[in-house]
């Protein structure tokens, strides 16, 4: 926290962002937590014992503000991004998606067809994971006070065995559940006007109903086949692992060859310098899975069209601790960072 | 809606508001109850029915964003508003606030003391009515998107008899918890720099300790001693009165000389022709009473420093359903109109 104020790299999902959140947000909150998982695990939710409630039961709680511009962009706008983003919070944490809300700053001089546009497709959205959208809140601010719509959606669920993004084991798998870079990209080109000649679109899309199947399955002794996951959105994939794997004490080894990516992608990454590893998804887990059950958790995950294209992509180690290593097709090897920030700003 | 695009009326908390919701909003959200108060009845919150949970509890879920400018004020800022605002919607429908959330959104170049103070601010807030926060999220944008700090925070509680505001019944006793207007007119006169000479502060203050005694009143056959509640924040008690007297389907009658005011209140709205009863208020709640009960709710609220100048106001009438109705102290009435908007935008 070299500055004195606020920088874009604050709210970027990288290194900055977790200094500010460590250095102000979670030192000066002295009451944080209601469950097993709190404010201080950063993880993508927290959560809430409730009495009267069976014990092996917790809620899971969650917030987003999207902020992204423009708020429409190739095949969807804002509104998808928001309700998938939060259904996708409460997934990756193992919970069942019970309630969200939606929480609408405007400017003036929005249009309301674009207004309707959005509400429409939060309904659409929310509508394929079954969830409703409960209680909302609607501002309006000055035209030159704020440039774009923001949303903010926050959700409830619930939970008989919540997924920590730290509860990844020596040996485990890591999965992702498709494509990466998708949304990060198309919202760049889209918004810079680059013309890649391809059809790319973002990715973003509610994840409930492809995860699960996965939240069930067991080993023979009873344990979780999943151990751990995360949504790969700012900062993407390269942020994902390096939390997941500081968190989990663990290292991770990651094949470069075997990560998903569409030529568009790894094309716009080429010629942009751009790190495809740093850049957002909005569709997509990471998930460290038990060794020897990551053929089954992929059969389930390529069955459901927002897993077809999901790969093992690497798996858990016990040395390089809390470190993510790439390996090219050489038997190259380098460390993954942590990014700074997301090179693409207002994704999300 | 006669423009094609969002004014600021649009979120002002009046009529014009309550268009947009019903037009674009309730109409295109087809799953939007989770419980016996859904987004539909436009109350403080809705509730949320568990299975598993025995079935005289509800959780009950809201939301609000703030983009009140500027973020500091007369003894306190954004932070204690926004946390506030959320334990108070959780408060007015008779729910014990479990958990909140907090979604930032800051322009870059924001100051990070402000920003650290505003978290310090959030904390003791909470601290107040006991509430953890739980989880979070920061999104920055550049300085040219975005004039000022927003914050969301949402809240989850939980209660074994909601509150409506549209629980009204005819002979119930309308009370107040304090002085109103104070909100508005002091962020007003903050902002503009004038000087009323006196040292009238915002009213923003998290009324669950206040509120919690009342919850457990029961006339002797077994009946909830408060029958409705609601707090008068944008739109002020004009708004709150209208919507509880049109959502319970009878009138209200309120005695003008029964209001409580601070007199620079009064002086300023004479002086520029607002109406105090059309004035943000951040820390009052509006109550519905059986009739007979209302010393004792009253002697109950007074024991607070929060509710010192509580008062009966008025009482719900069988004639003019769904009207408000003020009477001066010569006799004369007036009918109270919902506001199309708030007089002061953009003080919460």
């Amino acid at each position: 926290m070299k500055s004195n104020t606020i920088s874009l790299e604050h709210g970027a999902g990288g290194e900055v962002m977790q200094a500010l959140i460590g250095e102000i947000i979670l030192k000066n909150f002295h009451n944080k937590s209601a469950g097993s998982i709190g404010l201080e695990s950063l993880d993508d939710g927290s959560t809430i014992r409730l009495e009267g409630l069976n014990s092996e039961y917790e809620l899971v709680l969650t917030t987003d503000s999207h902020v992204i511009t423009p708020a429409f962009f190739p095949n969807t706008n804002i509104g998808r991004l928001a309700v998938a983003g939060t259904i996708n919070d409460l997934t990756v944490m193992g919970a069942k998606p019970l309630a969200l809300t939606c929480a609408v700053v405007v400017p003036e001089g929005f249009p309301l067809t674009e207004f309707e546009e959005i509400i429409k497709t939060m309904d659409e959205t929310a509508a394929e994971a079954g969830v409703p959208i409960i209680t909302g809140d609607t501002k309006t601010v000055e035209k030159t006070a704020l440039d774009s719509i923001i949303l903010n959606t926050a959700g409830l669920g619930i939970t008989d065995s919540p997924v920590r993004d730290s509860g990844l084991q020596v040996g485990d798998k890591i999965l992702v559940t498709g494509t990466i870079g998708d949304h990060g990209i198309s919202l760049m080109a889209h918004r810079e006007g680059f013309d890649f000649d391809t059809d790319l679109v973002s990715d973003s899309a509610p994840l409930w109903r492809l995860i699960e199947p996965l939240l069930k399955l067991r080993t023979p002794d009873g344990k979780p086949v999943i151990t751990a996951m995360k949504d790969p959105t700012r900062g993407g994939l390269a942020n994902a692992l390096n939390e997941m794997a500081k968190k989990s004490g663990t290292g991770i080894l990651i094949e470069e060859d075997w990560i998903p990516f569409k030529p568009a992608v790894s094309a716009a990454c080429e010629m942009l310098g751009l790190d495809p590893l740093e850049v957002a998804n909005e569709g997509k887990a990471v998930i460290g899975v038990r060794s020897g059950f990551e053929e089954e958790v992929l059969s389930i995950l390529r069955q459901h069209p927002y897993g077809r294209d999901a790969a093992v992509i690497g798996e858990v180690t016990p040395d390089n601790k809390g470190e993510v290593i790439l390996r090219n097709r050489f038997g190259g090897m380098r460390y993954v960072d942590i990014p700074a920030g997301d090179p693409i700003p207002r994704v999300c």
